[in-house]
């Protein structure tokens, strides 16, 4: 049993992974200050002996006696963190910084981002992140794990963060046109949030201190992507005898400045390393997470 | 006449620059922390009514009014920016960031740096200042200049901070042996202080906010320049009648880790929109330096 605190525990990635250190019996603590997450991801522990959650930013440093820190905390999605991500970077020395999506094929490469276009912020954000990590490293002795976490989607995602996944699937349940920036021809890899959870867990319990990357290597365009979840939301409809008034159309809208053409992760490290290795396939992951938004739906939420 | 702050104007390229803007009758002020710099490159304006020199640590809030600020503090030379360089990125909305190695051919290119090695808080650290100056520019309307520099030499440089150029011209003077790193064939193109400094103020009075490659094309190996730095002493040395008692060898030493094997600006914008390009030759610039390195040590300092 082990004392761990979670920066942004009370986001989508953080929430999940509450949950599976809580029901491993640790001691976990949450910092967070809602910016983009909301106290009922982790409400269900509010009161639980083990559990405990603080409103603050990591921009200000905070003490605590822990063994472990999972440090999330940092706007992720577009329209948050065009104006947000500078503050994300100061969390003091932590143990496991799992974060970084800037994007590898393998752990070796070095990225290919426009330092000064509008995603910047996000992308420098992240490479500065690891650069101090591995300074705490070389210069403190502090003993650190980097996990370089690909597109991951599921159930606590907020519908309207304007990623892919849970603006198509939003869309196909709601009836709208479902959006596709630029030609479609552009790809993805989606990772389902329990194997990432899986991932950094089996990662911060490794001797692995150099990065990992966590993702599932199965690739999609976003044109086969938009119609892969139209298909499965169709499906779900169906056996619950919902009625369409017509199909769904995909449509075309201005691709954002700076788009990368491709991402997919060489998980190779994580296989041999972490003997990990992603299980859900899209199919299984994807119409568990329809469901979810269409009992959201159902709820009115 | 302008109100100008330099940050770092104690260093080797700040020293030159103050000289130049006084000379221009401006009203200057330096900030440093004699981190690396001195307070003798700049000791000669000391008492004129146009100067003021500060000893501060930019990454202390430092409030002035002032008309045009050159951002040049950072620790810039490899045995002293591996522990230091995370401090230079928190100087406030400077107007002018001008500086920035990271090495594009264009303007366009986004760098090819290793986000986790021992030099990458030096290469990261100038990457996330231009992600932040042009944040500043998109949320204040802040207006800025970004000067990519590249590599610079010429009197007041360190002799001892372990930079190639200062490196090969002592030992060639000394009679020691010079040390190439690698199989030097890694190629470097040097710009001498004059032509950087002309660029600089260029820059600040243009209206060019985009970044712009300051810096000269003429590309050496490592392994060439080496004989060419040695040529050049010997041509002082017998102009002035010193004997050698032999010739200097070329020696081989380990290639630092990540030291990039190619390095030479474009500076077609520069051209274009500043009207600016190098005027110094190499072999002019090494000799002058030569010069004054020689009188330095003659001095005994
Ligand atoms: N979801 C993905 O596909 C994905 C992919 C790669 C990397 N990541 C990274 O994983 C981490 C979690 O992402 P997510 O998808 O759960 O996003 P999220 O927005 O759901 O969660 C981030 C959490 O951090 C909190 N937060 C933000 N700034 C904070 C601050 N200054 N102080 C305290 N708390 C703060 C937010 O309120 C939120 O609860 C982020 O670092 C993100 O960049 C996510
Ligand atoms: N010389 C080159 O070839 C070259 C090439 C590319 C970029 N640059 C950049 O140009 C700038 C000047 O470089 P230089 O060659 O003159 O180096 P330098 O070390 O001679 O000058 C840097 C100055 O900044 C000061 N300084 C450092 N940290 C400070 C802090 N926290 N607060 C206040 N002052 C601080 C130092 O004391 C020093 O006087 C740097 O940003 C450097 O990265 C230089
Ligand atoms: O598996 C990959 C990942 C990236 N890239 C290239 O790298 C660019 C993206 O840059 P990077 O992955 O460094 O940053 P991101 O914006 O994806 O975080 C893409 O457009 C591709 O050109 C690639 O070819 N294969
Ligand atoms: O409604 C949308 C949202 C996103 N995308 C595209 O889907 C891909 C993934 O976008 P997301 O923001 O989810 O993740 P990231 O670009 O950070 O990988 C990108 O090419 C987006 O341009 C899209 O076509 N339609
Ligand atoms: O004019 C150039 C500049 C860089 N590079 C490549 O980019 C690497 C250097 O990375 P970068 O220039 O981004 O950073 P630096 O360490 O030079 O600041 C070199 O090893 C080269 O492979 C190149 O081919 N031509
Ligand atoms: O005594 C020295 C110092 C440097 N170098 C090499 O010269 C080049 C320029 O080194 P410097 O540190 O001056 O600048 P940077 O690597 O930042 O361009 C690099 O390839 C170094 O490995 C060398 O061969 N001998």
């Amino acid at each position: 049993r082990k004392r761990i605190l979670v920066t942004g525990g009370a986001g989508f990635v953080g929430s999940h992974l509450v949950d599976r250190l809580m029901l491993l019996g640790h001691e976990v603590t949450v910092i967070d200050n809602f910016f983009t997450g909301s106290k009922t991801t982790v409400s269900h522990w509010i009161g639980h002996p083990n559990f405990e959650m603080v409103r603050h930013d990591v921009v200000e440093p905070f003490m605590i006696e822990c063994d472990q820190i999972y440090h999330l905390a940092c706007p992720a999605s577009p329209p948050h963190y065009q104006f947000n991500a500078p503050g994300s970077l100061s969390v003091a020395r932590p143990r496991c910084t799992a974060t970084q999506k800037s994007t590898p094929q393998t752990e070796d490469y070095w990225g290919h981002v426009n330092p000064i276009g509008p995603r910047a912020c996000y992308d420098e954000g992240k490479r500065v992140a690891e650069t101090l990590t591995y300074g705490f490293q070389r210069q403190d002795g502090v003993d650190v794990r980097v996990a370089r976490i690909f597109n991951t989607y599921g159930p606590r995602m907020n519908p309207y963060d304007g990623r892919v996944v849970s603006n198509f699937i939003v869309q196909a349940l709601k009836g709208e046109d479902m959006t596709v920036y630029g030609d479609g021809t552009q790809t993805r890899s989606f990772q389902y949030i329990h194997d990432l959870v899986d991932g950094m867990i089996a990662l911060m319990n490794s001797d692995e201190s150099r990065p990992v990357n966590i993702g599932n290597g199965d690739e999609f365009t976003i044109g086969d992507f938009a119609k892969l979840v139209r298909e499965i939301v169709e499906k779900v409809q169906d056996e619950d005898g919902v009625k369409r008034k017509r199909r769904v159309e995909i449509v075309y809208e201005p691709i954002p400045t700076d788009d990368p053409q491709k991402r997919r992760p060489d998980t190779t490290r994580a296989k041999e390393s972490l003997q990990w290795q992603p299980r859900w396939t899209v199919r299984m992951g994807l119409e568990e997470m329809v469901r979810y938004y269409k009992a959201k739906m159902a709820e009115g939420s």
